[in-house]
């Protein structure tokens, strides 16, 4: 490891990541015909590494945290940043469940017989080579490694410089997991150079790398959404809704408003905008409990009229992620309103009604075109772990592929198998 | 019709494409809901349409062969173009057999209920805008117009200038088809203009066209592969192998590898590389069969001391698509050595093994990673017709979204639908 990190400067970072995708892709047909158990073997044997490694890991984020406080980063960062044996006992116990969930890899989609005998399949397949850029939580380097690894990937992991020697120690106990299930080390590699010059290698990779999965803030993911020849896979913005109908029950709007904005103020699926049906009975309800939890809101002037303390709106307050204790407010009229407002404004991540009306809730869950819609339940539940995936490697807002949260069916594509018994196309 | 053609040369491609893009993102909102009915009265009623305007239709055609002629298109390139009663009614039989085809959206991929009662349901929902590029078969037109509207898309069609008054003509069916249904015109737009500016404006326009499909020769798919900033759905090329065990049944082989290779051979789905295991009994029989039908063989030395006619084989020839009565063949090692050809050479569209061993067979189909793999069955069945489908809008070899043939399913992607009683996170 450490020679690999000499000798890193003096590789121009193209070549560096054309030589690392080489052996991911011979790694990857290798692991895309791993068993389950072998994999499952990997990351316990990875974990059990992690717990053995505990003063090392911890050592080398103590180098991360001094070297952190010496440049200046801010508290938050650190935060990030800083590992315990808590929370490396979490990062282990993370690896475990990763090692218990269904294996995506051979199940078969769908089959069927064509007239003339062919049996078709649609069988699920490893993605192939993903690569995974992200920040300062050194977590990811387990977390993004072992769900690669288990859908039958291999992966090429590019950690941010703050967490690197955290990340290198976590890594080499990946490896060691590797080697002991007799799995090839290059299926989860770590780039050895914090270079960024090698970010942008990675994403002009097409060929060598099949799938980018930036994780962190919005500069980051703005930046691989910009630059990238390879698909991506990401969120930009988590500008999700709230929208409390007229037929809401009140006790239940408050409650779900409440813990939709305020439970953590910073995750890409707290509300940032709550939408008022113009007809809903005690509005002012609704602020209030707001209000009252410190949450800063911000409205158009009918809402103002309602409470004294609302502060006003701006025209860009509809289109800004606060991820913080901070919520613009609109009186809309009925569920059309919400769904314009919704079509205008919303990033496509999460949206959510309140109402007991059913024919209402169908309407705004079949006509709001995002990833993740729901009804009467708070938008803090976009989460692979609430969706009972079991984790995820993020949440795509885009299109194509994957939406929503992503764990290890995301991970996969399929290919077709055509069994026949000499059939010529006539 | 006239009048926006007339009009286009004022107006600059990207404002163009902007407009009609936002158009179509209107429209495509409408189309998301309409019910399976009324997007198949659409279809019906084009078709109708169609026959009714046989004799405007053809006309047009003949234009568009008289301005090729003048041109000095060749004589395929002509044939592509040229429509005839026969070739009509097949483009009006084509719409109403999508009109009959299952329509996916709304269906439920899988639902889960989580402990706290949350149900949850993953739905297809269409993709949104597709942007399809194609060139000389008119025919375009109404196969791709219809297979993006029954599954809900709207699209914008961007024919190639050599077909570009048979496309009008039958565009205008369309719309009529639309209009009887009580759709929005918009959901089937052809672009007014053949300034190839269009064509790069549809390439950058990431946020107004969800998916690209081109159509059309390899320069196209290049050109739009490389240019891309909106995912693209394609194949540059397909080099596809049959690779002949030991253990395949002889006379099976003779027969398939023809048909693989020479039923046609200037599809996709065509054989270009035949692979034959050295310890196979009888290659110069199979070889024997291809030259008696008039294939031109390029060998290796080995395959070429089996018969005289085989021509030498130049390293390019691997790699080489020919579309045409020419097949490269080599001898392999056995099933390892047809997949290590496979993995250097292949171009991921269908590659076949034909064996009795079902142990072997396994094992190709397991290890090759294209987006078809067949087992004693021709390549030449690589085509969503064949798969059941219905039809096909393209063959995939990208690893994303749709693999092989994609038709309605692969026109749609899902949302995640949340649906609870007032569940906060705790």
């Amino acid at each position: 490891m450490t020679e690999i990190a000499t000798l890193a400067p003096a590789i121009d970072a193209e070549s560096l990541i054309a030589d690392m995708g080489r052996r991911a892709r011979a790694a990857a047909a290798i692991l895309a015909l791993a068993p389950t158990d072998q994999k499952a073997t990997a990351l316990k044997a990875a974990a059990r590494a992690l717990r053995a490694s505990a003063a090392t890991i911890l050592d080398a984020n103590a180098q991360d945290v001094a070297r952190g406080e010496a440049n200046g980063l801010s508290g938050a960062m650190i935060d990030r940043l800083k590992l315990d044996p808590k929370r490396l006992e979490g990062v282990a116990t993370g690896l475990e469940a990763v090692a218990g969930l269904t294996d995506p890899v051979g199940q078969i989609i769908d089959e069927t017989k064509r007239p003339n005998g062919l049996l078709l399949q649609r069988v699920r397949v490893p993605l192939g080579v993903v690569g995974i850029i992200y920040e300062s939580r050194p977590n990811v380097t387990a977390d993004a490694g072992a769900l690669s690894m288990m859908a039958g990937n291999a992966c090429i992991l590019r950690g941010g410089s703050e967490a690197i020697d955290t990340s290198r120690a976590i890594h080499a106990c990946l490896v060691d997991g590797l080697d002991e299930a007799g799995l090839p080390a290059d299926a989860i590699q770590l780039v050895p150079t914090t270079d960024r010059a090698a970010v942008g290698a990675m994403l002009r990779a097409a060929g060598l790398i099949d799938i980018i999965i930036p994780r962190g803030g919005k500069s980051l993911v703005a930046r691989v959404q910009e630059e990238a020849r390879v698909p991506v896979l990401a969120h930009l913005d988590g500008i999700c809704h709230s929208y409390v109908d007229k037929a809401a029950d009140p006790a239940k709007a408050e409650a779900l408003v409440v813990n939709a904005k305020m439970r953590r103020t910073g995750i890409c699926g707290a509300t940032e905008t709550l939408l008022i049906d113009r007809d809903f009975a005690d509005p002012g309800r609704i602020l209030a409990a707001l209000l009252n939890t410190g949450c800063e809101l911000r409205g158009t002037s009918e809402v103002r009229a309602l409470d004294p303390r609302v502060k006003p709106a701006m025209a860009e307050d509809w289109d800004t992620e606060y991820l913080d204790a901070i919520c613009s407010v609109a009186l809309v009229d009925g569920v059309e309103g919400a769904m314009a407002h919704i079509a205008r404004h919303s990033s496509a991540h999460t949206d959510a009604i309140i109402t007991e009306d059913v024919a209402t809730a169908e309407r705004f869950l079949n006509g709001v075109d995002s990833a993740i819609v729901m009804h009467n339940a708070s938008t803090q539940f976009a989460d692979g772990g609430e969706f009972g995936l079991g984790a995820e490697i993020g949440i795509s807002t885009g299109r194509m592929h994957a939406r929503g949260p992503v764990a290890l069916e995301g991970l996969t594509t399929y290919k077709w198998i055509v069994r026949g018994t000499g059939q010529t196309r006539p």
